[in-house]
């Protein structure tokens, strides 16, 4: 039983391993086992650094579960942000059980693994809050917490050891969109029952006060529908159903059609209303195709693109080249999201596209546009006050989040008789509760893993790598020079490779080719594209990458270097 | 007379060409003309994006004051940050006649010529609020402003064509801490004569309501001061000469000693203090390498790095690497600076290594530690109630807070009887006013000129240079393979090199010696910072165009690719 490289938890050991989140904002994932039986909670995405370039995606190292095979007895999802459901295809095959999450959380799973080509064979199971499932020693009870899209829980994990809660992400909104409330009910309960261990997110801990409902942004979208005389056109994350729902019903109120706009946010909006969680009036909802029929100010468009990201619905509306929706001077541009850090930017250059296009932007500090999903400090204390737990691990946050959300428990404590330990754990580290107490006892194998999606047709090719193969594949670096005036090519496109090796002698007339594909797609960009260096520098790196993938079967690092002369 | 390229300005024609700041936040400056006399305001740096490799500083071209040579006959400074003097050397030896400025203006610019070995030849004029001075046929007044330092003016110039109005960089402060308030009734005296233009600061467009004074910090800190139990390090702009005012006279009432830690804080403190705008009481000021001599509850440090900056004073204390600055558990580090777009991922990288070393980080978003020095809406609302302008000409913003600021004050006068034209100008626009109206009626080169400080010993050695010459010296890209365990360096550095030319025979040992100095830097680096790719990417950046430099005369565009395997 025991001939796999990783040993079984001792016995008598509860052993908790956060593999992701604890040290990052994303790619959320934990393991819990108990002898031979181990649950993962959540299973996340990261989305790279904007100079973390050729990298799309990146996913917790999964070495730790790897020598779990045939152990791994459930899947644990708190809700379906991306963040924590994005790298399930690549955990579900570890995994020999089934997939517990709520109807919307698991409908966001399904076209994931489709897309993988994955069947789930009947393993995603669907839950709802209060419902409890049994997997070996474990019961896991589903509890509801309020966030920024519906259908999200914590879990409350009664171990051989004692009770654990994990909180997922959450706020406390105490007006839901939806009419379902946070469960403090419950979260009281546990409290009186004792809690061995609490892991809760740590995101907004910075922020002071309470984070506020979803419903504020109310009366600002309220006076954007009385005072926009052409479309009104709002950028938000594609799982936002409940901001989808408010724009829904106001676009209702104001008569207007809707018009969801971005794969991403069709889709979302699709299975929401699918599910009942988002509700359309019949004859409300309009496919982009039909927006250019209707009169500008009988028009609501819901797109992506919120982030500045070059392929997404709103950039490429504000550069003039979506094909249905272009903008006016009547028209205006909300962002009803918050930046990404990192994304500052492309967000500012989309603003400034938008601006030049004669629409109006409003962003969040002009109007209270958008309302985070993360509690704030008081928000988090009031969790750690109701469920009084013996341990407290802050979970989701870079290192400073964590350390400062240890922080505020000890402040929580402080003036109480009671003892709040904290442990400050790290991804890999290995927390061990048992009857002597608990302790962070061992580092499991931790990291990043690097996902490279090179879209070559019409399915996505979806490549996982780490860093030494991104290295294996070598480097290729093209410097192109463009006119400052007209953003067109000036002399040839240079390109410099590095520990990429194609066949003998076909290297330079690959080169060749690839200058040939550069001039192109310099040529048949917009002079707003080509002047636009951080558009320019992404479509470049796209159109290389797909060319040397189909030319040679090789996945260098592409750099485009863009210099204006 | 009229033998150069460039005409001289029609007759009867006012000419105003903005050549920095209109779509761009940084590298102000601004051309007036009348027949053969040109007055420049102001003359300003741009920080580059991370993104922009191998740029230091970025100026605005200077190609149409070269044309109009022999006739730029002063240049007026509005005050001193680096946004609006930076660019001062390089545009002074186009400038026939005075520098006109505040003492603390002038002062900030002085050590800054002299660094450029440029005497100013009794050139630097000073002014106050309410003078005036006579260029031609201008008559320039200095107007007192508020803004986050001392000393700042609007510009109110009578010319030919009438009266145009230059705010320079403003709040409305009603309680500064230096008592000097902003001149409204002057402002309102302006209103009353009649103005034809208004160029105001759109920076903070975006913000609703007032931006709030200066003193605002002050209960903020006090909490600080009083519930810190070890050292006190707070991060701020070395030009916040009131937040340092504030900060001294907190460490005075909390009997703390004063240390400023960084070379441009440590410079900026001296002359704010020589001029009087910064008063430290004897005995208070201890210098950074006496801070070891006390114990941390009786320190305050005041520090550069507030934006990640590499190279800066808060960011090598956070990783334990600086000589004299060391933290531990009981220390606060207040961040007490907005986040500049584009630095975000630095600076959370710097607090989560201040965070490793135990201390207490404190942001913006905890407590009210940062008040902005530039008007919100109404602020900028007022100053248009009060000038009442003929025509307005957004200034200092990206293209869409310019085009926010134009919208806003067709709101202001909407429904009065007034009549405002907005002129939407960007860079390089030339503004003509004349008897028949005002209009955008030409362009001027414009464009960015980057430049590279690469400093090879005890002198900074800056090299002005525009993309065309960036190319020209070509490219080395260096892929550096390091452990993710230990952060040592795997097998051989590789160097690529494109359009970068040495010598015949020469190459092949000059990267030989490049492998060299990347193995020796990254020997002699900490393992926390090599494990921060951010960190390690920017210091190799610097050591290897340093060798590069001093090895062979030429200034390739370095790009380290650090790979952690």
């Amino acid at each position: 039983m025991n001939q796999s490289p990783m040993p079984v938890v001792s016995p008598a050991t509860l052993e908790v391993v956060p593999l992701g989140g604890l040290g990052e904002f994303g790619m959320n994932m934990m393991a819990v086992s108990w002898e031979d039986t181990t649950v993962v909670i959540d299973a996340g995405v990261m989305f790279p650094d904007p100079d973390q370039l050729g990298v799309d995606l990146i996913i917790p190292d999964l070495t730790y579960l790897e020598g779990r095979r045939g152990r791994v007895k459930a899947l644990v999802l708190t809700h379906g942000h991306e963040d924590h459901i994005g790298a399930l295809p690549h955990v579900l095959p570890l995994v020999d059980g089934p997939v517990y999450g709520t109807a919307m959380t698991l409908a966001l799973v399904e076209p994931k693994l489709e897309e993988h080509g994955i069947d789930a064979n009947g393993r995603l199971e669907p839950i709802k809050p209060r419902e409890t499932v049994a997997v070996g020693p474990f019961t896991i009870e589903f509890i509801r917490v309020t966030h920024s899209m519906p259908d999200c829980v914590a879990l409350a994990i009664t171990t051989p050891a004692g009770l654990i809660v994990h909180t997922g992400d959450f706020k406390i909104d105490q007006t839901p969109i939806d009419g379902e409330h946070f469960d403090l009910h419950r979260f009281a309960e546990l409290g009186t029952r004792g809690v061995l261990a609490l892991f809760a997110d740590s995101t907004n801990i910075d922020r002071r006060g309470f984070t506020g409902p979803e419903i504020e942004v109310i009366d600002a979208f309220e006076e954007l529908f009385t005072s926009t005389h052409g479309k009104l056109v709002v950028a938000t994350f594609s799982s936002s159903i409940y901001r989808m729902q408010v724009l829904v019903d106001l676009a209702v109120q104001f008569e207007r059609k809707v018009a969801f706009v971005g794969r991403s946010i069709v889709q979302n909006a699709e299975i929401a209303q699918r599910l009942g969680y988002l509700r359309i009036p019949a004859g409300v909802q309009i496919r982009d195709a039909d927006v250019p029929s209707y009169a500008s100010q009988d028009v609501l468009c819901v797109t992506t693109g919120s982030q500045g990201e070059a392929q997404a619905a709103l950039p490429r509306i504000a550069i003039d080249d979506h094909r249905f929706v272009k903008l006016g001077p009547d028209d205006t541009v909300v962002f009803s999201a918050r930046a990404i850090p990192g994304n500052e930017k492309a967000i500012a250059r989309t603003m400034s596209h938008v601006a030049r296009r004669g629409a109006d932007v409003v962003t969040e500090s002009m109007k209270h546009v958008h309302v985070s999903g993360h509690g704030s400090a008081e928000e988090l204390k009031l969790v750690l006050s109701l469920v009084r737990p013996k341990y407290f691990v802050p979970i989701h946050g870079e290192y400073r989040q964590l350390a400062q959300h240890a922080r505020v428990a000890r402040e929580v404590t402080a003036r109480t008789s009671r003892t709040l330990q904290v442990l400050l754990a790290q991804d890999g580290d290995v927390i061990q509760f048992d009857q002597r107490g608990a302790r962070i006892a061992d580092r499991a194998p931790t990291g990043r893993v690097l996902i490279d999606v090179t879209r070559t047709g019409e399915v996505g090719d979806e490549v996982l790598r780490d860093r030494r193969h991104l290295a294996g594949d070598g480097v290729v670096v093209a410097v192109v020079a463009i006119s400052r005036q007209t953003g067109g090519l000036i002399g040839d496109p240079e390109l410099v490779a590095r520990g990429f090796v194609v066949g003998e002698g076909r290297g330079e007339a690959l080169f060749d080719d690839a200058a040939g594909v550069i001039a192109e797609c310099i040529e048949t960009s917009s002079v707003e594209e080509r002047t636009d260096q951080g558009l320019m520098t992404e479509k470049l790196r796209g159109e290389l990458r797909r060319f040397f993938k189909k030319r040679s079967g090789r996945r260098p690092l592409v750099l485009p270097v863009l210099m204006e002369i």
